[in-house]
């Protein structure tokens, strides 16, 4: 049996399952200070008897292997969790093999090997929900590089009509995760994302962005596949408006029947729904354990 | 002995060499017509009776093995190129290996075997000179993907002070490539760009657009090393103020010290010069003979 641990910043996903994506239990166990949190954690993977671990962690993360601080979250604004040492905590417990990775490296990678991008040698994956976070696999590889991708925080272009044209990071004037996240709509709107019918002009902006920020991820990276998950993507009426709008923001430049002609295959919902992050976790799990 | 061609737009230049990186002999023969040109460039190898040659060629172009086209520069508008077999033409005539990939991809090759990338594990060679584009390898790969990057496509948000807000790129309002080249310089200014002084606005509008280029690379891909090289990089004195934007807008987000204290590292010039291009086309030579 291996173990999955989906680390989100408001909830903290453990599974069972095996390396070709059957999931056989998952519980959510809030995400409040370590001292409450990772001895829960804990108890249901010893319980379940795992014999490895995968993470998908939010961030930002340490995954370079030789730095003192591997496996640690590092600069998070969240309260207790700053520097914290979250594969240590786990790998000192429960004494098995524990991989570890961002959570959107974790969904890429379910969605590569099972999912939405399965066949393929390069997919983005970028959860669109109370942040916005890419994962990237290139040329088969997760790709971590000098930290990791942070794709939520690179600059767009504000819409003339967009009511709060700086957005809502406390970083960045106008950053992707500052425009388009659950919490920007709703602050912009004042009123909850999911509350918002489809004709609002919310979703409008929300397409506006989310094309601009798939026009740049093809530009930078030619990916073979862009899946958006996460809770924003559960409006599923976005992807033809987003599907439309990086055409016209190509405008023909980039020749290829994938995109020409095949955007619907191209700029995909998860095929796995909601199980790419435990599914790529589980791998995670079984590559430590390899 | 190994063959290098770069193949430009404007010039063709062909190389002899071996794979450490040292360049025998050096030629650059205008690039006309395919008629006029490819015999030269034929007559050149066949001269230096290479056993093996690679292209950096300018795009697009399809880097696909499998497919009919591969080795094909492909939608150029470049009269007379559009849809030409580059490196067909050259496997007939020589009857020899030809490795084929982007002019950046080879530059960046060549960087990170012999230049300023060598012994880290990515990173991204951007030319700023007439047009703009950038090659990537990426936990040690060469990255193709769908196509190749494009990286001069993507929207940046125009400085309030340009006068010419919408660049200059036919296909994208405000692009990379519509703001940044030598040619958009020229254009906004009326003036060829190498004659603008230091103090002249055009720098701090140029360094301002290429910062916002290098945050987005940051964010989408997180590189190691990124190598801004071209013609319009000659401008030396760009450095400073690119990497100090980078670092006010990325806001501390990205907290490495490679970025946070080691910037003057982390953004840097070719390592080697002009042959970037050159010893990378050399190092996919020996690939393709290997």
């Amino acid at each position: 049996m291996l173990g999955a641990l989906e680390a989100g910043g408001t909830k903290m996903i453990c599974s069972t399952g095996d390396e070709n994506g059957k999931v056989s239990s998952r519980v959510s166990i809030p995400t409040t200070t370590p001292e409450e949190t990772i001895p829960r954690i804990i108890a249901f993977f010893r319980e379940a008897n795992v014999e490895a671990l995968g993470i998908g962690s939010f961030g930002p993360v340490d995954l370079d292997e030789t730095s003192s601080s591997y496996g640690f979250i590092t600069t998070t604004p969240k309260e207790g969790w700053r520097n914290y040492p979250l594969r240590g905590a786990l790998l000192r417990a429960l004494s098995v093999p524990v991989g570890f990775d961002t959570d959107v490296n974790a969904s890429a990678l379910g969605e590569y090997t099972f999912g939405a991008a399965k066949g393929v040698s390069s997919c983005v994956y970028v959860t669109v929900g109370t942040g916005i976070g890419g994962g990237l696999i290139v040329e088969g590889n997760l790709v971590h590089g000098l930290v990791h991708p942070e794709l939520g925080h690179f600059w767009l272009r504000p819409h003339p009509s967009d009511p709060a044209p700086h957005g809502f990071c406390p970083y960045h004037d106008g950053c992707v995760e500052g425009f388009s996240t659950g919490p920007a709509i709703e602050k912009r709107w004042g009123q909850r994302a999911e509350t918002l019918p489809a004709d609002h002009p919310a979703w409008m902006l929300e397409s506006y962005y989310l094309a601009q920020m798939c026009v740049t991820v093809i530009t930078c990276l030619s990916p073979k596949k862009i899946i958006l998950g996460g809770g924003v993507m559960r409006q599923t009426h976005l992807f033809a408006p987003i599907r439309r709008q990086v055409l016209e923001m190509l405008a023909g430049y980039v020749q290829h029947p994938a995109i020409l002609t095949g955007i619907e295959d191209y700029i995909v919902p998860p095929g796995l729904g909601e199980n790419s992050g435990v599914t790529g976790a589980l791998l995670l799990a079984a590559r430590a354990s390899a």
